[in-house]
């Protein structure tokens, strides 16, 4: 398994330098898609059920960690191309440390990559990564209230993704509500409530991630 | 409801800042108690129930976070002393924001204030608030393998509170396997796994609690 250990890109252009490697990417074919969420709410796990499910397309993983090797170990056991980031106690990913670790994955023929970013609802939206389209997750027992109190994530993503919603019926989460408080912020979001425990929900949005990727 | 913007202190010296807050809250007879977590993990929902069952200990609760007031009402609803906190985006609270808070709450009877930090597992653990004790809780959906990705917090904490064991069995979590990771960064940290909505296990964690006042 790959490591690599980043430290910030020392930079005031990053919005610069994600417009950089965004276009980068495009000329290499290969859609970038930074996945960010709490501590928790299983990135991990939705990311293995995309990549067993989408086996027609070329999918790799960028595991982004202050410490441990644990999420990258759980992907590459499912033989999809994997790097493990550690960012030297950072809270985020920026468009430099993204371009490098991309480059120390030397896989160009990839059709799509997901950047796992830190877990944390806060910093990773203040950070254009370089990638072509920014997805978030919030899990079921986080509860209905977040898009109050961390606005700007849901601001920043092209697509919410509800995960954990086999745990709907143990867990004081109004869908509807949520639904309406996120629109509220972003109405051109889209949602997708989804179990990667059981399956329901991922076709709509593995449907739409195939389009993201035939669109790029 | 009391409500106060507050913007990072412009110092370099917040560790300094911390020990004159620590003593001057020592002296003014008022524990304060840093509460961290991710997202979503439990923290209103303890404080409410720990203010419900320590009825002999005049509390009050500072609510930090970046937007939204949900908190600070729900913790007023029980007649307890509040302050909502708005952190101007900041990911963390440091401890000339968390004085501004105390000076605003214009309470000094209160013998236990809860700091109930911005929702993020990393960067409040940077930065000492001048509490006397660190908390931190950790929610069963998030998973057992959270002390090896974000070890700082489990390193600076007093005591850990694993909240929502009433989910236990719809999650894959495994206690021991968790206590045995946050000892081995941690020996001395103390562990309370809790239910705040069943009351499982809260008498030995506000036994420490009302333990920690008397001995300030």
């Amino acid at each position: 398994m790959k490591l690599i250990q980043l430290n910030e890109t020392v930079t005031a252009s990053n919005d610069r330098d994600a417009e950089a490697l965004r276009l980068r990417m495009r000329e290499a074919g290969t859609l970038l898609v930074n996945v960010m969420s709490s501590p928790g709410s299983g990135k991990t796990t939705l990311l293995s059920r995309i990549i067993r499910d989408l086996k027609q397309l070329k999918i790799g993983v960028m595991e982004a960690d202050i410490e441990s090797d644990v999420d990258a170990r759980r992907i590459e056991a499912l033989g999809a191309a994997s790097i493990q980031v550690h960012t030297s106690g950072m809270c985020h990913m920026d468009a430099g440390m993204t371009a490098s670790a991309w480059e120390a994955m030397e896989a160009e023929d990839l059709e799509l990559i997901f950047l796992e970013n830190v877990g944390n609802l806060i910093c990773p939206a203040e950070y254009d990564t370089g990638a072509a389209k920014n997805l978030m997750l919030l899990s079921v027992p986080e509860g209905d209230d977040k898009p109050l109190k961390y606005p700007l994530m849901f601001q920043k993503s092209d697509a919410l993704i509800i995960t954990k919603t086999d745990a709907l019926p143990y867990f004081d989460f109004d869908l509807e509500k949520c639904r309406e408080r996120v629109l509220k912020l972003n109405p051109g979001i889209r949602i997708f409530p989804v179990s990667a425990k059981t399956g329901e929900g991922m076709e709509p949005l593995e449907q739409w991630l195939l389009a993201q990727v035939q669109a790029l």
